[in-house]
This record gives structure tokens, sequence and C-alpha cells, in this order.
């Protein structure tokens, strides 16, 4: 399938207090989803979840095939080189970000959330409800490298 | 920003059993991933993660503004009528499924895994690893229909 085929609509925009690209410390920050016009109905019971995946459109990414197929997550000289399939870089052949977000709020066009790792003016493309039963895995495992990045990350 | 902009890279192609849609009955398919060459390396060290969320393109989704963005999950009337971004359905403004994944085995350009409800021939725009961190949502709440669905899931 051509490259051009594989298109997405934007349903809304990110509001957010953090308006440059950084790796860590997004766990507090309180984030307003705007959704657009034609979508805002889609919005309909999703204040009954308490949490959501939001999935948006990292815009200010790039990659290539040399840097970022392979690399030390975070340019780490303490992280071992391994693919971009098994790390959660930015810089990603499908530029997507995929994030598990409190559900503060739901009002009129405007998605509340907490958590979200997103800049302000991130196109968002699509909104799903958690639903533990797909998302919550039990007893997944990660290698250590894994555990040791996720330790400094809050 | 607009509709052409927003575009994916396909990484890879499912094979599968499964060939016609379905609404259930996935977990227990087993399905092969085939990386496209570019992108081969970047599977290095996945096999060292117990699962990944894979995200696809699911090319045979349609999306009509007046039948899918508010409507009764899988049509069924026992169902409230709610928003797309509130429900898991395929028929979404952006076509991207998103799913969490076992990892069976890694060879070569191929990646198996157990639980993809993706068709045979769906192409496959990014594999992330599962990692607790930012997946496992402790404590997330659905509403009382959402159970009721997940209930007969499998």
């Amino acid at each position: 399938m051509a490259h051009e085929d594989l298109r997405l609509s934007r349903v809304g925009v990110v509001q957010s207090p953090v308006v440059e690209v950084r790796d860590t410390d997004w766990g507090e920050v309180v984030s307003e989803i705007r959704i657009d016009e034609p979508y805002i109905a889609g919005l309909r019971s999703l204040k009954d979840f308490s949490h959501a995946v939001v999935v948006f459109y990292m815009h200010l990414s790039s990659f290539g095939l040399e840097d970022d197929l392979v690399r030390r997550p975070r340019g780490l000289e303490t992280m071992p080189e391994v693919g971009i399939f098994a790390q959660r870089a930015k810089h990603r052949p499908s530029p997507l970000g995929i994030t598990a977000v409190k559900i503060m709020a739901v009002r009129g066009s405007t998605l509340t959330v907490k958590g979200l790792d997103a800049v302000d003016g991130t196109p968002v493309v699509d909104i799903k409800p958690y639903v533990p039963h797909f998302d919550r895995v039990e007893g997944a495992t990660t290698p250590e490298w894994m555990k040791q990045l996720m330790q400094g990350y809050f």
C-alpha cells in the first residue's frame, strides 16, 4: 500500500502549558483537548470512563533510518542500542503518540486530561476509552534497561 | 492542519488466519507481522519484552458522521447511544487499531503475536513495547454497559 494512502483525520488539538518537547515530567501536566466542531458529539458518555487513550500526531517529530531505527533510548550512554519498535522514542516511522490519561472533565467541546505528553498545538487524531479488558495487561515484563529508564521518569 | 498532512508510514503487514472482520474472539488468534525491509532492524531487542502495542491502519474501515459519530456499540439495542470517542468501534474518524498483544517470537523480519484483532492484510504503522509504567492504569473504571459488553467478549 502506498505511503499516501495511510491518512488520518484530525479530530482536535492539544492546549497544554508545555510548549517545548521534553522526555520526562508529564505525569502531573493538565491539558485540554479542543475537539473540532464536526466531532464534538463524539464525546458523548466519555465522562463515564475514568481514563482515555489519546492518540496524537507528533507533528514536530522527524525520523531518519540512519539515526533513529536503532538507537540508545534518550541518547544515554548507559542504555543499549535497541530498535525503534523496542522503545517509546518520539522519532518513529509513523509519528504517533499513544498515551493513557486521566479524564478530569468533559465540557462542551473540551476534554480536560491529566498526564498527556503532547506539546501545545499537537493534532489529536483519535480518542478511545481506556478499557482494562483490552489495555491492562497482567504480568507484562520489560528488560532491565527499561526499568532503569522508568525509575527516573517522574 | 490539513487532512493530507497527517500521513503514516507502513512498517509491515499482518498475516492472520482471520480474513473476515469480526467483533469478538480474537484473544487466542496467533498472527504474524511481516516487517517491511527498511524497518527490520527496528525489531532489535523487542523479544526482551513480553508484550507489545501494535498500531494498525484499519483499511476496511469507513466512517460517516451520521451513522458512526454517535451509535450503539455493536448495534445492540441493549446498549446506549454513545459517542465514537467513548467506544472502541472500528469505524472511526482516524481508522487506527491499537492493541496490546503477547509477543510469541521475533525471527528475522517476522514478529509472531497472540491476540491481535486485525484481519489478514492489514497495514501495520507502528509497534511499541508495552511498558506498564505508561500503559497499565491502576483502578481505571468503565460504565456498566461496557462491563456488560466485555462479559461476552471472549
